[in-house]
């Protein structure tokens, strides 16, 4: 069955103790400084990551138990595929968050712009390469108009468990 | 320990039979056409996504059975962490690419300037929002002068089992 087993390469510390509250995506947390410990078996890894100002985080959705293949979005009150959003209840919890990168000391970093709950399990880290992860943009579906305005919104209760 | 247990949704097709030869990231697979086929059980999840001209694809690198966490990336003679690469022999073997969707029919999605094997489990899919995904870069560690050059490059043996 392809079954993909993973276990946490570390853990992510932010100001975010609860669902309800948290900004619902890095331009919302604007500021919000946080801090990753990272395993220290792993530490080898982190050579020259602090090179870059800003990661790419992949995390476990810890919380999420469930998921829901069509969901009302905070930026919309129409549904839409849960694949076509940013929600946490996907068939695989994961999520991914790009972050600035602001210092590395041994095996701890400190960032800044997270919109994570407090706790979460960090699963890998990659450098953000412009030149290969920001395309040039036609269209954004349901969001045209309201992405720029995502920071202004904060999670209410829709994705509690 | 927090383990986390995934499946795919679905499989990516692409050209490339073999990790020799591959391109190294989407920059050096423009143009490259592949179709990924959802499993059917996820195909209300997909509703809407066909707005967005860019998703976000994760994926196991599934020919990936062991990771090292010092390495020498396609794109330099350095020895460089795990992290601080893009290369597919990490502590979670999950990878990242943004492509772009030209088209959706059903489950069926058909992408372009993808740069994966054939056959490569996908595990989520998200929408590409360049407000909250493409943030102002100001440092790209080692890759600084080589960046632009990855469409240059071609896989070698390096990463081979």
């Amino acid at each position: 069955m392809n079954l993909l087993n993973l276990k946490p390469i570390g853990f992510i510390k932010t100001p975010f103790q609860t669902k309800e509250g948290m900004p619902i995506q890095p331009t919302g947390a604007k500021g919000v400084k946080g801090i990753i410990e990272i395993d220290l078996q792993y530490i080898d890894g982190l050579k020259d990551l602090d090179g870059f100002s800003h990661v790419i985080l992949i995390y476990h959705f810890h919380l999420t138990k469930t998921y829901e293949l069509v969901v009302k979005p905070f930026m919309d009150d129409q549904l839409h595929g849960i694949f076509s959003t940013r929600a946490p209840k996907r068939p695989n919890p994961i999520g991914f968050s790009v972050v600035k990168l602001n210092k590395m000391e041994g095996n701890i970093l400190h960032i800044e712009n997270i919109d994570v709950l407090n706790g979460t399990p960090l699963l890998d880290i990659k450098p953000f390469i412009p030149d290969v992860d920001s395309p040039e943009v036609q269209k954004i579906g349901w969001l045209e108009g309201k992405s720029d305005k995502m920071g202004d919104k904060i999670s209410d209760k829709r994705f509690k468990e």
